[in-house]
């Protein structure tokens, strides 16, 4: 899936604006009636002394996708989009979103709201300065703050003498009488046969770290829920596409708290996770999930102790409790930095979980195949079927994200999934993207594939060649342990370049961040999400190519310390839009080399699954670009050839 | 030339030092002997009330190289590196330089001295706050410092309560009483064949750019000595290697003041000038070089003035003056990023001094090839052979750096330049790297080139032709206007990363810098020096492949403002170093295209030069690595070529 597509676009030109029916005194039904949930808030405010309130959009964990009950944006100002700030003063109520979501905040807001387009922290501070008398408190929840979040509102703010107030009881869950409970599920552990170190193994694992560390860290603060989540191979379902819970952890060297919702532990967990033991260092206390302020103010308390945290992912009201002489700061915390190195088992069952998930979309583009033709499917059937087919897949989880199925124009739109008003019915004249991933017990998929089921159009053609060729130099790339994504992502766009085509996203995610951990180790192996180069046309259509790839080290003639990628989706692409005349033998060596292990492994579990059609599909999909003696002899036996060639000529004529 | 080399690698394991034979009190011949001149400097210290004087080693232009009357920190030290800042107290005396000089500042410091290895200016601060009483001042001379340097200083020393006290009347001019004059050479127009744009329409192009400014600047303060040089068509040789002259410019509106030595300027050129001409707008008002402080201040004076500065070039005694209010900044002034995109006059003889100076480095390479084996040339007598070709060329005017000359193991060292002491006699069993340029009156050049004159090793060979495919790679490459050069070097690195060799400095230089410029204009060229990968075995060889390029619109099939670069140094590569089967089909085709160019343009000059020997040599060494059959059909008949071949073979077995 894309991250911040085109996030540079909204600077320019954006004016705020309140919504055309305001004008004319009619409400449609998209609308949400805010005046008295308004008003509450208010009073709500007056009570704590803050003339202005921020609410954003985010969770307590910053996670990337929030639960209901943290829909504290939507509730006050209608508009569910997933990105956004609102502000409430006593007088005015503002959201800032991106452009990828205008036209519904106009459409869900009420009177009330005013929209502002202009979504840097600076442009929110200066309507505050605007807006807010001198001196007067700017009220906040410290929880929905990153750190970074606080940072720069309090640069902004501060030379304008407005105050920031840090409010840790959410003023806006005060007023929402109907806001929705923690979910009663209990969490679960994993099995065994998908967990390659046990949580006593990866806690100790951390506790080396933390005495290795030259600052001494004694205890690590773990506020995002993949870090618990990862500690102690637990899951939930607490938020969307995420198998998390609401969690953190407090994990000192002697000591181990876990703060959740004490009554959705199980006896079972409570022996899993030793919660009763002694020593203590190897009991996990579970706390109430409320209580980890409390709990870390009170350790904050004790002599000595000094606190690591990874900043990118610890909220404001945690770091607001450590004084700055008892913290140990890194971008990532080490639970992130460990987890994103994987080990043995880690590896194999990834491997594992990207097998079956290739059986998921291998039906859905056998099945599309099949049945578009016939003109009854819709970019939103496509997206259930491929949900469905993942779903009956062993320890399926759900999707991973909101599937992006998208035909014709709207594939060239960011962040497009389809609506009952958007879909669009699937046809071989139009070229049809699919962007969809699954949550597996033993791993996360995230895979495109862009196909078309007529007779594409000579560009059409020659864009989606060149965007897999993109693909596959970043892929086949072989650089120095410590290099740069960033420094890599000019391949992805090369072959479009060179005939004056270009995207406007990044080239895959994750993968800046995750570099730099890779030098820890070499032995082990990191999954970076994905070369994603792409093209899309407006309105016309959309291409994009996606793979999951882990990081493994390559064996080079001169040099240590170099790596390569090994893609681990295991999907063809749609050889009708691969013009192989474009592509460089290394390429075609590559493909075909990739076609071999899709043939082997797919092979093996479409058997294992019974799935005859399927795998007659899968190898029609495969068959290799370049015979083998094609191949062998292009590379090593061209020039031989060609004054054989002229022999044979001469002979000839 | 390589600028920055591994400039990151001195920041480990490095401790002050005082040269050994200063423990056995016996200086050696090399030394300069500094009590006497430290002693008037301190007596002039403690009369402007400071207790520590920063002198680094740059002149007030911040120019690349600085004339001898500028040499103050060599003058006060000893030590005549080309990079380094000295620090005096009232009782000690540091120099810190980088590591390139570690070994050449101990021969040449006397005892007075230490030496410190770590060169960042918080390294220096750190050490003033230890060596310096709390509300003492550090006295320097404004014009020495950039604003980033002061800038630097000033945040690692005010909040330790050290005062910066600005000093214009440089203390050690005050003490060197034999310091070189200014050089009385008067200064020269360029004839008009070299020049496009006369100084008048280049005034009146910035001043375009100043009324088109939002902010509405009065006046462009010119600082750097290329830019004055620039803007008047003028040329002097007051610093080594660059034809520059001691000059300020301050261009408004409605007047033109010049900073010079009047004395130097010729009546002749007081006509060129218009410099008594009226109305002011077209008329440059001479002004002595000293009088820029007073001049500026007066000016600063005036109501409503705002002077736009390019914050890399103008020095802090310049800047200093300026109110906030009064001034506006960019990277570059609107003279620098003029003068990057050449017009097409400049196009034209920019490539003909490159022809030119390709007849010298031909000329080079031609006779080591005959003389080597006789086993008298050495290092030193091959740079000053190719500088006496230069300089034998029309509108030679000295080389443009020293020439870096260097065989064997020497090529591995950064920043090596041969010396009596280190010069390698040349031998038919070493590879030898040769880096130069020439100054020329429609140009200046760098070129470097790598050869062997015996049998290299496989590995040498192999490690060439990736040097030479990562310089073809960025050369052939075609790139949206607007793409940053950061973004493309890895594709100078890729073909040795593919076996796991890599280099230490960057790729190119000026690259980084001038991109962002292009985005003014597509119409006209900018020349960036230049991709210049290399491999270095310690104590072995070097290999090093630098060309200058121009940037050229390239013509794709879809696109528009896509650029791509032209090469316009024209010197065969070593065709014994270059492995053609590891290279691809569109990187021989790059290189026979290359090759023809040089062909076409090099044969007619050496024609015209009579150079009979030399053409021949220049022939012998472009022969196309791909015959015109031979290309085609790799590129489009082999998989016909392997069908054929296998029938071929059928019918022969």
């Amino acid at each position: 899936i894309l991250k911040h597509f085109m996030n540079m676009d909204f600077k320019v030109g954006i004016q705020p604006s309140v919504s055309l029916y305001c004008l004319f005194q009619y409400l449609p039904s998209t609308v949400v009636n805010t005046t008295l949930r308004l008003q509450a808030l208010r009073e709500a405010m007056s009570s704590v002394n803050v003339s202005a309130y921020i609410i954003p959009g985010t969770d307590a964990h910053l996670s990337e996708y929030i639960a209901p009950r943290d829909a504290r944006m939507a509730f006050m100002t209608g508009f569910t989009g997933s990105a956004g700030t609102a502000v409430v003063t006593l007088n005015k109520a503002v959201l800032w979103t991106d452009s990828r979501y205008w036209v519904q905040a106009e459409r869900q807001m009420d009177c009330n709201w005013e929209l502002e387009k202009d979504v840097s922290i600076s442009s929110i501070a200066d309507w505050l300065i605007r807006e807010v008398s001198d001196t007067d408190n700017i009220g906040f929840d410290p929880f929905l703050f990153s750190i970074q979040t606080y940072e720069s509102y309090s640069y902004n703010l501060v030379p304008a003498k407005l105050m920031l107030k840090s409010i840790p009881d959410n003023l806006v869950d005060g007023v929402w009488t109907d806001r929705p409970l923690i979910p009663p599920d209990n969490l679960i552990r994993l099995p065994d046969r998908v967990v390659g170190r046990t949580w006593q193994m990866k806690v100790e694992h951390i506790r080396t770290q933390m005495t290795d560390n030259p600052y001494k860290p004694t205890a690590v603060l773990l506020s995002a829920l993949d870090e618990t989540a990862w500690l102690f191979n637990l899951r939930g379902s607490d938020v969307p596409y995420n198998p998390f819970f609401y969690s953190y952890t407090l994990l000192t060297l002697n000591e181990i708290w876990l703060f959740v919702h004490k009554d959705r532990v199980t006896e079972d967990l409570k022996l899993y996770l030793n919660s009763t033991c002694f020593p203590l260092a190897h009991c996990v206390q579970l706390l109430e999930y409320e209580q980890v302020r409390v709990m870390l103010k009170n350790y904050m308390t004790t002599s000595g102790v000094k606190v690591w945290i990874g900043t990118e992912y610890t909220n404001y009201a945690l770091y607001e409790l450590i004084t700055p002489e008892k913290l140990l700061t890194s971008a990532y915390s080490p639970v992130l930095t460990t987890k994103a190195v994987k080990d043995e088992t880690e590896q194999r069952i990834l491997r594992d979980a990207h097998v079956r998930d290739a059986v998921a979309v291998i039906q859905l583009l056998m099945w599309l195949e099949k049945v578009v033709p016939e003109g009854k499917e819709t970019e939103m059937t496509a997206a259930y079927y491929v949900n469905e087919c993942r779903s009956k897949q062993k320890d399926s989880r759900g999707p991973s994200f909101e599937t992006i199925s998208a035909s014709g124009p709207n594939a060239a739109l960011a962040h497009y999934s389809p609506s009952n008003a958007t879909s669009r019915k699937l046809t071989v004249d139009e070229m049809y993207l699919v962007d969809s991933g699954g949550q597996y017990l033993d791993g996360t998929t995230d895979i495109t594939r862009t196909v078309h089921w007529g007779i594409p159009t000579d560009m059409q053609k020659e864009a989606f060649t060149r965007v897999l060729m993109g693909n596959i130099e970043i892929s086949r790339t072989i650089f120095p342990s410590g290099t740069k994504g960033v420094n890599m992502e000019m391949l992805g766009r090369r072959a479009l370049w060179e005939v004056g085509l270009n995207y406007g996203h990044g080239t895959g995610h994750g993968v800046g961040n995750y570099f730099g951990v890779h030098e820890c180790t070499i032995a082990l192996l990191i999954v970076v999400s994905l070369p994603e180069p792409g093209y899309y046309k407006e309105n016309d259509f959309g291409i994009r190519i996606e793979d999951v790839v882990v990081i493994v080290p390559a064996h080079t003639k001169y040099g240590h310390n170099y790596l390569t990628f090994e893609t681990v989706s295991l999907v063809p692409y749609d050889r009708k839009l691969i013009d192989t005349s474009l592509m460089s033998p290394q390429q075609l060596q590559w493909l075909d080399n990739y076609y071999l292990t899709i043939r082997e492994l797919m092979g093996d579990e479409l058997d294992r699954q019974g799935l005859t059609e399927e795998k007659t599909w899968m190898l029609k999909h495969t068959v290799p670009f370049q015979s083998a003696t094609a191949s062998a002899a292009v590379s090593s036996l061209s020039l031989t050839l060609t004054a054989l060639a002229t022999a044979l000529l001469h002979i000839l004529l």
